[in-house]
């Protein structure tokens, strides 16, 4: 146990070293009617610094003043090599460039979201705050057969949230990872969320968050998430 | 010669390895109105990903397909040390943590962006794209006695294009290290570009600019881009 444990960590801290995480947006049809989005055409993404990471058991979101702060609970791809131009149809290949996945919760500061996006301004400050990726252990490539048929679920406190099932993706893995890959080349190290289900809203400091997946109804236990 | 030479290829090489470059946006009043945007209250900023860095002599920036591609010439601030939580009148802590500096081009997807400012979406795409960050070598501290009061310049096939002093910026750096830092931790090797004088515009393939920085009326050789 100890030995795993250890290793955990260690492929963890890697993490952070990672050279860019790309995140989809408005990926499921019925968060993107909660948030009254507009459909997308294609598939559109920004960025988080790697410095939004926020490791296992390293300490709680921190809600910065004023911030209405939303969870969006994602599947995390980690990229396992140079991917530059792929092609949508290339499946093979899209699957060829995960080296692993993890659970992971795409924090935003929705108010500053909300003004940013009338504005016409950037989001990074509203998703780019310290501590807003929080991530779970690394999941082993081999425990996720089917990344599109994978159940995620959040919840505040104990109650549920969101709970859904990765097959209702509009833009599927090939699709997401060839439309970055034709904007930014993928690095080994980087990572990849995949947008968030339906069910998204507010935390405040001392409301518990844990987030998970579950693969033909069975947990995985590295895709557990706790976090304050 | 040669060993300078040889030093500055090495350093370079370690931007490329910056955890995140930090943009900011609408820092010259000129430049707000040749853009019709609105003069920001505070400093607002957005993330290019570290494969935008196009390092001097590795090649043309690449124009992507259907693409209105727009130069922005820039300061950038090589940052020394870990920077949280600064405040705006700490101007010693700031300049401490400027390790060096070098030119840049952030270079744009104008159409993009402008659909992106339209509909609220992020920037990310219209800033990121693979070989949109030329630099220059990296300048040394010593060579930029007052980082706020130097000239930068940008030519396309010889014609100036732009030419102006960073006595202009409208949030000095203090003040952008500050806000950005609380939001995001700055590491060792991030990069802070610092805003675009007037005189934006098109370049199309083929198209030669050249950039740099006068220090005094003189140029420094170290600031000096050239890139197709
Ligand atoms: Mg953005
Ligand atoms: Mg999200
Ligand atoms: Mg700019």
């Amino acid at each position: 146990m100890s030995l795993v444990f250890r290793r955990g960590i260690s492929s963890m801290a890697s993490l952070k070293k990672a050279s860019k995480v790309v995140c989809i947006g408005r990926n499921y049809a019925d968060h993107i009617t909660e948030l009254n989005s507009a459909r997308p055409k294609q598939p559109f993404f920004f960025l988080k610094p790697p410095s939004t990471i926020l490791l296992p058991g390293a300490g709680p979101v921190i809600c910065p003043k004023g911030i209405d702060l939303h969870y969006e609970v994602e599947l995390a791809l980690i990229i396992g090599k140079q991917v530059k131009d792929l092609e949508a149809e290339d499946t093979e290949g899209a699957f060829d460039a995960i080296e692993s996945y993890a659970m992971s919760i795409d924090m935003t500061a929705r108010n500053a979201q909300n003004e940013s996006k009338k504005k016409g301004l950037p989001w990074s400050i509203a998703k780019g705050f310290d501590t807003f990726l929080p991530v779970s252990n690394i999941i082993p490539k081999s425990a996720i057969p089917d990344p599109h048929n994978v159940e995620l679920y959040l919840t505040v406190n104990n109650e549920h949230r969101q709970a859904d099932s990765t097959d209702l993706m509009l833009f599927q893995i090939p699709r997401m990872l060839s439309d970055i890959s034709k904007v930014m080349t993928l690095e080994k190290g980087d990572i990849v969320i995949t947008g968030t289900p339906k069910g998204v809203g507010p935390v405040v400091p001392g409301d518990i968050m844990r987030a998970g997946i579950k693969v033909d109804g069975k947990e995985i236990e590295e895709g557990k998430i706790e976090v304050e």
